[in-house]
């Protein structure tokens, strides 16, 4: 996904590179840390990310106006620490290789060095969060970690090789991705000390949005082309994880045996036949799976910006606008 | 180790319970927590742990006056968790079959699961510190995560197979038992804002007492017996880890062979020979090595109770004293 010309980079360019500049200097929240490892998150860290997450607090702070108190920054980069942090132990999981087009940690480090160094990116990320100063923040920040591992157990334990319900996809997904977009958004409110309700309908904004942006993810890995995406299509189908468009496809298609196929061998414990794969990708390409997907996420995408109708005009209410619009607006 | 008769745990018999209660509770900090994780997770967190590092915190808090505030409950309860999750996490790198005479969950969960049961239990313990309401302490309990995480990655990068100098030897183990320990006896201090050089104060009787008992350990894994141990004798030189006892005994004998033939197996990615493992902790129980290191040990201890002589007699300092006293008076 490119997001050249979105204006939230320029119209934060300097809160941005505060941003990164406390992320690079993270190590030192400790004595000790051995150039090897530091060079390596280091690398991880500043590798290619849009900073989307620590742009949504910095924005959702500037609706309340225009001095932004000094612990927006280390707030808005603890977003991008625990992101990062849970990337780490996601890609170890996955066996994944690549990441925002450099090698994984896990195809360099031994998956003991993998774990460590994720906690240890957990722990900047907590000591960032905890320079906000506000221990309500903490809290919230804790609950999403929880919120995003608990999903990934539960995902495991009860989800994997099975075709979900629509709820159990929307759970788990709020989870993935909703949950910490929520978080961001509430950073203004709380660091404002904003009453609940702006923190709700803030909070309500950044889950509408990380919902519509993962279901726009999770089309993607269907209709998106190999060289934009950096992965090879179907990789949601390869690990048993079905997603919106599929089940979309499965209402219409209630006789499909490709998936159960694919299932059956996810579930064995195996790798799914290549050939099963790429015919399900076929066919969810050729019918309007993606169509109606992408439908959903622009209505949850209408949801979040009519929460932002309670602000007044601004650069920065423009710049989330763009955001939400651009979520569903990616190229296939 | 028994610590049965140790008054602390009769002096802090219904703090300790309040304690136990938020940890038993800790899953309902977020929604759709399965049964089977919670479970797991909470049988782990309640299997025959000391709850030592609460009950300093608790004590710390009690060298400052009867009155508890009512955050050091959960703060304390947060350094048990964040202990608990750094086991999960260790025992998966280790391969350890039993903790605390269960079995790890690194045994009954995938390598992914188990490092999510873990960051679940980080998520836990970080909202029970933040619940302590304090930031200072918020940030002082990532960068104790952050020195556990460093120091076992150091051992990992550039420790294991070596013979590492005294220095080195010291600062694995404070980052693996000291600074928990110092954090813990921080917690007083802390919560009842105290100034700075009380912090020290009681954080040094922490670190040092936390030294001492690390020592005691080391020193316990040549010394003691495989039924008192609950696994067998020479763990540490397996796993090619050179401890205080090793280094004293390498002090009178340079020119060991076994030790050498061990680091060199163990450097090749190999298990040592059991032979040569057996044959060296044989050498080693009929040296001075244990004795010269118990007297280290006591040493450290001496140092962690000379910072409790600035607080006046209490039952809450002598607890303290015992738990020091204690830590190297350990059998084998």
């Amino acid at each position: 996904m490119s997001q050249n010309g979105l204006r939230y980079r320029d119209l934060l360019a300097e809160e941005l590179a505060e941003v990164d500049h406390l992320l690079l200097g993270v190590h030192r929240l400790q004595e000790g840390v051995s150039p090897l490892i530091r060079e390596a998150l280091g690398r991880l860290v500043m590798s290619g990310g849009k900073r989307l997450r620590p742009a949504l607090a910095l924005l959702s702070t500037y609706l309340y106006g225009e001095a932004l108190p000094p612990q927006a920054y280390p707030v808005a980069a603890s977003l991008e620490m625990l992101h990062t942090a849970t990337l780490i132990h996601d890609d170890l999981l996955d066996h994944a290789e690549v990441r925002r087009g450099h090698r994984t940690l896990n195809t360099r480090w031994t998956m003991g060095a993998t774990v460590l160094g994720g906690d240890l990116a957990f722990s900047w990320a907590a000591n960032l969060v905890a320079q906000g100063d506000n221990t309500m923040l903490v809290r919230r920040f804790a609950e999403t970690l929880g919120t995003i591992c608990n999903g990934e157990l539960n995902q495991l334990f009860h989800g994997r090789g099975k075709v979900p319900t629509v709820d159990a996809y929307y759970a788990r997904i709020f989870a993935k991705t909703g949950s910490l977009f929520q978080l961001a958004m509430e950073v203004g409110p709380w660091l404002r000390r904003r009453p609940r309700e702006e923190i709700q309908r803030l909070g309500d904004f950044g889950r509408s949005l990380g919902i519509a942006f993962q279901i726009a993810d999770d089309v993607l890995d269907f209709m998106g082309d190999e060289a934009t995406l950096g992965k090879p299509v179907g990789g949601d189908l390869r690990q048993g994880l079905v997603t919106l468009p599929v089940l979309y496809y499965l209402e219409s298609h209630p006789h499909e045996a490709h998936l159960r196929h694919i299932l059956a061998q996810v579930k064995e414990g195996r790798a799914p036949d290549e050939e099963t794969v790429q015919a399900l990708v076929l066919d969810l390409r050729h019918s309007d799976a993606a169509e109606r997907a992408m439908a959903t996420a622009e209505q949850h995408i209408e949801k979040a910006l009519a929460q932002l109708a309670a602000y007044p005009p601004s650069p920065y209410r423009a710049a989330l606008e763009e955001i939400a619009r651009f979520a569903v607006r990616r190229r296939y």
